[in-house]
């Protein structure tokens, strides 16, 4: 997979993406990871890519034209265009795992003030937000989604790495982990976890997961009770 | 404000931090970022954070006494200990308001195979998430935090940046925006943008910001609603 961003701030890649897994697997060409300079598509000795809104109001737009002649330039047949956006789907681990599919993903890490409507209509195949929140810019959003996609692409997590048993994969949060010492401070590792019965700590572990899930997040313990039902019949 | 990172990965920072807003507001001292190297609290040779899970499964743990050293070494009074977590209250733009009035923040950047859970029950004042998505690491979302939370310091905005009309603080998703130039391979700028007309510009972005939220949030519309019927009364 390649994926490319678009942004103002080229020299911040690839930052936290070139550490660890992700840097392994780029190492080893399962993910290539290109940031962009926009102001390479601009015709003016400054290099503008923003401007003021049109109507007035707080804030610099990026401009639809450098936009649109980078997206151009890199697009290739089956290329998902992905703008980040306070008004676009939310980013979550189903999405990665759709996005981790394709071939080539071309990000637009925009300035969190806008960006002109004209680019999001022609080029975002995809308006994906991360989060109620705001962000100073769409660079760290652009590295997020990279992050959690390229991890899920085949052969770049470990053996001992697994994807599958963790927070989200299998619809419940994940159980109360522990390591050594067996006790810290007084806080004892639950005596299950030390006795060897790999089926009392499977059950042990699903019913941590499950009373977290319903504690937490009765969201997605709706969402599993109907899963299940659904398998079930 | 101080925010202390306790990561794995310190040469990583301040990495996307450094760029634009964020990075202005520490070289003005507004907010300080510092990467602190959980290494440094261990005391064997190889310098160990993490170890396997008892009870068997994939994946390392984050060992328990390094991450308490280190929280113990830096807090101070008054010192909030957040922790990333799948299983956290979500992260949106109210705890991040929430957060900026704190004068230190210390966040552990977790490996997102998990931690020690007596790590979590001894420091933990909040555990967050940033969505129902894995990463690799925790970096990347203690990064988002920090910016999130820093660009609304006092000061850190200039005045034509403000954070006053943006998507999530007024409760609606922003209005299309538009810049030069006014016609785009045949797109052209509403007319009422051009209009100088600031009464119907305002109402324009208004019915456009209600439009966009009833369509694709129709969950914050119908806080909006509820709100605005209190606000009314």
């Amino acid at each position: 997979m390649r994926i490319d961003i678009l942004t103002l701030f080229p020299e911040v890649f690839p930052g936290p993406l070139g550490e660890s897994i992700i840097g392994r697997a780029a190492a080893r060409n399962l993910a290539e990871v290109n940031a962009i300079d926009l102001r390479r598509f601009t015709h003016d000795a400054r290099g503008t890519v923003d401007d003021k809104p049109y109507g007035g109001g707080p804030g610099m737009l990026m401009k639809v034209e450098p936009l649109v002649e980078a997206v151009e330039a890199i697009r290739r047949p089956g290329t998902v265009v992905i703008l980040t956006s306070p008004r676009g789907e939310r980013f979550n681990q189903r999405l990665a795992a759709e996005l981790a599919l394709e071939s080539h993903l071309v990000m637009i890490a925009g300035h969190y003030e806008g960006v002109d409507e004209r680019a999001i209509e022609l080029l975002a195949d995809r308006e994906v937000s991360l989060g109620d929140f705001v962000l100073t810019s769409g660079n760290l959003a652009a590295m997020v989604m990279a992050d959690a996609i390229i991890r899920l692409l085949p052969g770049v997590l470990g053996h001992d790495e697994s994807s599958v048993d963790e927070s989200h994969s299998a619809g419940l949060l994940e159980y109360p982990q522990y390591t050594r010492p067996p006790e810290f401070r007084g806080l004892r590792v639950p005596e299950v976890l030390l006795s060897g019965d790999h089926g009392r700590v499977a059950e042990w572990r699903r019913s941590q997961s499950e009373r977290l899930t319903r504690e937490r997040r009765p969201d997605l313990w709706e969402q599993y009770l109907q899963t299940t039902e659904i398998e079930l019949k």
